[in-house]
């Protein structure tokens, strides 16, 4: 799965920020991929982009019409393909990161058969995973785990890997979800592979590498969340992380999602994911807390990392800052 | 997904009993549902069930034909598609527990929506699943784990189903794998399932019941093994079961199909079982270990099981023998 950039970023009818999450994702994470947003009429989001249209796009060297809009349903609105067949014409490819499929449309897929264009839906993997076999492979590896979804696992893996290569360190930011994928450019979405094949996605995702390399692998979900447990430990497993990077958010009053669960306790999930973690990788051990402080005020962010780091007796770092210390720890390993 | 019996088993080409388990499976447990077997040229293996016709099994009121075999690859093989065109057109429906789809055969989608016949590939759900949400659902319900693949979480969930219904218990078997579904008619493969919708699919399957109905839900896989443990945790919390069974085999030299992973500690399989389904059903516990005796001579089995008491402190059964004491356990719950 490979997505051509640059990218022109559909934002549909999107009336909401959280609507074009996924695309705000990819314009803050690459915005040299980003020439510009497409918007439909009654849009009323933007990304600060240029609002291009499909002409002058691709006129500008566009590849790629992303899909970064979410609705409800993830469905692909009847609306919106008089606009996917004129991109195709125009010489697009089209990349989909809802739960249903450009492939799904006939249509579209006889336009871009004709015009020798790719539909690449993110969400639905183009090749048969093999059973993970559980075998050690070379280089390094790092994966965010978290305490509960949507805690900072992609943010945390994006900004770690980035301050990896800045420090001359040989990285590769490993993605599994559909914004990670976009920014990428490939990867995984592991929560729609079959189930039997989870851990081999990953050990397909993370291959042997020279041995100073390392991966930094997008978590997913959480082995605490009664919901996605099974893709996260499936996920832990096909990584076989030498280093794990627990992702955390005070003040959930439950688990996302699933009212009456409680978020867990931060040295128990510590010492479950190491355990857990070690059935692939004996050596593997969570090395440091990532806080998302993205709802404190700025005087609470210090107190919160120092107790955090009493707490569990690990580093606990805000991801927004500079990060030499946690790639101190990576190097040690 | 409804399986109508009688079936004829369908056993191809097949040349060893291990091809033709699923067949064999069925036959043996639910021989009332058996009219026959339907062999090819070459086919070396039987059911000791009579050889029919197409014809003649359909005119003694078979109603679907099982394909009971398994082949490298799990290949729909092209010399076996005129059979099954041919039993659509007198009346079969098909059912299919291969990895490759009848539905992807376009030639037989064809044939069986002309004469009005369902094609059913067991491994291929039917239905879109939930995502599973957690909240407790009414009813009881006991679930097979292992302290690895193929140890017998089918067959010891069958004959607990059975003994528990010939005491008069309001118990149902829930198959979760393609043999226990022809088995029972119905179920959900959940190795197959879309890796979100694991635990979703499980809650689906055991719905909500009366106060003391039992359902007696067949594990899969094992969390301990690196293959296949993200589908054996979200089949664990989709189940919230109250009673574990512990299934295990002696002298194992390694986890199936991955050497150089050893079985785990019987103490730790059990512990972690009861940490892990914890997180969905606070009184989840694992009440007995059943034991897979099927390579022991008569005079090893007792003083095994013996054995496994004493280390474990649980009740440790032979699935071939009186579960009357199994039956007690689970009344206390």
């Amino acid at each position: 799965m490979k997505i051509e950039p640059p990218y022109l970023l559909f934002l549909g009818n999107a009336t909401d920020d959280l609507a074009a999450k996924t695309a705000s994702g990819i314009a803050h994470w690459t915005p040299e991929k980003c020439l510009g947003q497409y918007r439909l009429e009654g849009c009323t989001v933007s990304l600060g982009l240029p609002d291009l249209s499909l002409e002058d796009a691709y006129r500008q060297g566009a590849k790629t019409l992303i899909i970064g809009v979410a609705n409800r349903g993830g469905v692909i609105s009847e609306e919106w393909i008089a606009h996917f067949k004129k991109a195709i014409v125009i010489g697009f490819d089209i990349a989909n990161g809802l739960h249903h499929s450009l492939s799904d449309h006939a249509e579209l897929v006889a336009t871009a058969k004709t015009h020798g264009r790719k539909l690449i839906d993110v969400r639905h993997p183009d090749k048969d995973f093999p059973i993970a076999t559980g075998k050690k492979r070379s280089g390094k590896r790092v994966l965010t785990v978290g305490t509960d979804c949507s805690v900072g696992k992609m943010y945390t893996s994006l900004t770690l890997a980035r301050a990896m290569k800045d420090a001359g360190m040989d990285a590769t930011f490993r993605a599994t979800g559909q914004t990670g994928i976009f920014i990428e450019g490939n990867g995984i979405s592991v929560d729609a592979v079959i189930a039997d094949f989870i851990a081999g996605s990953i050990e397909d995702l993370t291959p042997d590498n020279t041995a100073n390399h390392w991966d930094v692998i997008e978590g997913q979900g959480s082995v605490f969340h009664p919901s996605f447990a099974g893709v996260s430990l499936g996920l832990l497993h096909g990584a076989q992380p030498d280093a794990m990077i627990l992702c955390h958010e005070l003040g959930r009053p439950h688990m996302r999602g699933v009212p009456g669960f409680s978020p867990p306790e931060l040295n128990e999930c510590v010492e479950l994911h190491e355990k857990m973690a070690r059935l692939t990788n004996p050596n593997a051990r969570c090395i440091a807390v990532s806080l998302n402080t993205s709802r404190l005020n700025d005087s609470e962010k210090q107190p919160a990392l120092q107790q955090i780091t009493e707490q569990t007796g690990l580093l606990c770092f805000d991801p927004n800052v500079d990060l030499t210390v946690v790639l101190k720890l990576l190097e040690t390993i």
